[in-house]
């Protein structure tokens, strides 16, 4: 049976492609009427927006070269007044697939809006068990920013039970969850933050063995030279200008994983060009391994990933770091906030 | 029975430890008189030198700084006014290892001198077949020149037929075997050397699908773009600053075998700092790993790799670059020469 649908919708659009750092003006909130018949077998899903994931990479998609080849054909260009696709969790209020019916609990590519009308296919769509965990739970810890930190130390870097971790921006949405699945791993774990709040935070909160404030060390190399007398095994690169001081540290073997560069995302590309590389020299000697990888590539690790962390976060091994911002019209400021280090754990904005 | 040995011995040693590029003024030959007394199961070797091996990281290990991690156990600094060890061929004198006898001709850590007193274990002293070739072949093509080329291509960057490899210091020891061997398993193979006389010599002799003379290029980038319309599928790292320029013309999935940087060997450690970094956002979303590796961790390989070279140097399908100069006086412009790119193919020096 056909749904008829009639309400309004108010979703945020970038005005125009975006060079350099995000700013709130770049933004804008529509609303226009939604108006549909969802039809059965149609493939039409229709979904009311509970919670929306906030990532740094999104930048990527809104600069003005998001058609080079830094944007992989899973994260498509944003298109100035359209609605932005973004991972969240939704319920469904009509179905024109067989798949889903109403009321259905799903996770998958929606909107940073009230309301997506989405094909089940296109945005990998499936059904959410909550496991009797809130919904943003699935969208950090249990979501996607969970399996990066879990692909990126377990099979990127490999990491084994007493081996010396370094993360950068390591109170951010993955950050943080390396650090707590290296400790739950036996590993030595060291954190770089941008302030004495998240330094405190991740010692304090998050059990790190050791945290520092980048923005107060001159020399990386020494800093990190003091906190890993014995060297660092794995770097685990979140963002920040730290891999020619991590691999000048680095022990034989060492392994880098790097997931994303949030200082580069900003970067104008007709600026200043990258800082200094690693000395590969170090490289070579040190039998040094730096992998790039998404996270895109290791959805067969899920199963595993979600079994473990759901039964460390019932033990209490494992804390959720959320910051969590209510309603469309918050999302401009907390994607602008990203950049700018605002965010402690993983950035949310619930919806309804 | 104890063995009276009664000479003279000539040796290369460096006068004193070494800070940038090596000059012939840093080097001296001595001579000793060599009087000794080979007894039985002393585990002593003596050995006649038949050809040594000069390569450029041997500088690493007369460098003010080589106390430090760039040198690892595998390679211990170098000691001024003695002799300096090297790979090389040698034919055993006399004998106080039950291991080898008189006329034994030998493989392994020697010296840059007309005789060696060695243990067979300190010096991983091995046998040699030389299977039919000349000895020289066992220090290039068939020593650890070949080696190289051979696990960087198939152990460290895993290459595939049809791929596009790109590999810098091409007309050298280690890159012209990197070309040949990727051509003999169906990849287009694109080298960059530092003259044009190199260049033709690759194309036309080696079988180079493209070469280049990468001091006629201003923008490496759109260089390396002209010559993969289709990207790069790995990267062969043997020296040159190259790495930012491949990396951004890498396709996903790329992989980058680092086995060595003569550019980088001859910097100052108190001069200025390497050249820009590989930009990070391409590592990660091109998912490119860049794995630095020393060819002694991969002497298992060496059965597999000796019989395939071996073969396909008898049916012409490899070429032996070799330049080769004469005498133990020869060994300090043989060696400077390295750093200012006048060797074609591996740099041996016979002495016998």
């Amino acid at each position: 049976m056909a749904e008829q649908v009639e309400t309004n919708n108010t979703f945020i659009a970038i005005k125009h492609l975006i060079n350099g750092f995000p700013l709130q003006t770049h933004f804008q909130l529509n609303s226009q009427p939604l108006n549909l018949c969802v039809k059965p077998a149609s493939g039409d899903i229709l979904l009311k927006n509970l919670c929306v994931s906030i990532d740094p990479y999104q930048i990527n998609r809104m600069n003005i070269h998001s058609s080079s080849h830094n944007v992989s054909s899973a994260t498509p260009s944003i298109v100035p007044g359209q609605a932005i696709s973004a991972y969240g969790v939704a319920e469904v209020v009509a179905s024109g697939d067989p798949g889903f019916e109403k009321g259905d609990l799903v996770f998958g590519i929606i909107h940073w809006a009230q309301y997506s009308l989405v094909k089940a296919g296109e945005s990998t769509l499936r059904k959410l068990d909550t496991l009797g965990f809130p919904f943003t739970y699935h969208l950090g810890v249990l979501g996607l920013s969970g399996l990066t930190a879990y692909v990126g130390l377990f099979e990127v870097a490999k990491i084994k039970e007493g081996e010396k971790v370094f993360v950068s921006a390591a109170s951010g949405s993955v950050g943080n969850l390396v650090g707590q699945f290296a400790k739950l791993h036996g590993c030595h774990v060291v954190g770089s933050a941008g302030s004495d709040h998240k330094v405190t935070f991740l010692k304090e909160k998050l059990g790190f063995d050791e945290a520092f404030n980048y923005k107060q060390e001159k020399d990386l190399k020494s800093t990190l030279a003091k906190y890993f007398p014995e060297g660092i095994d794995v770097y685990f690169d979140v963002g920040g200008e730290m891999l020619a001081a991590a691999v000048a540290n680095m022990n034989p073997f060492g392994r880098v994983a790097a997931c994303g560069v949030i200082s580069e995302y900003t970067k104008s590309k007709t600026g200043p060009p990258a800082g200094p590389g690693p000395n590969m020299v170090d490289i070579v000697y040190k039998r040094i391994a730096i992998q790039g990888f998404l996270v895109i590539d290791y959805f067969n690790v899920f199963p595993d990933f979600i079994s473990k962390t759901a039964g460390y976060l019932r033990s209490g091994e494992i804390q959720a770091a959320e910051d969590v911002s209510v309603g469309v019209h918050s999302i401009p400021s907390a994607f602008v906030g990203l950049f700018h280090g605002h965010n402690l754990g993983k950035k949310i904005v619930k919806l309804a």
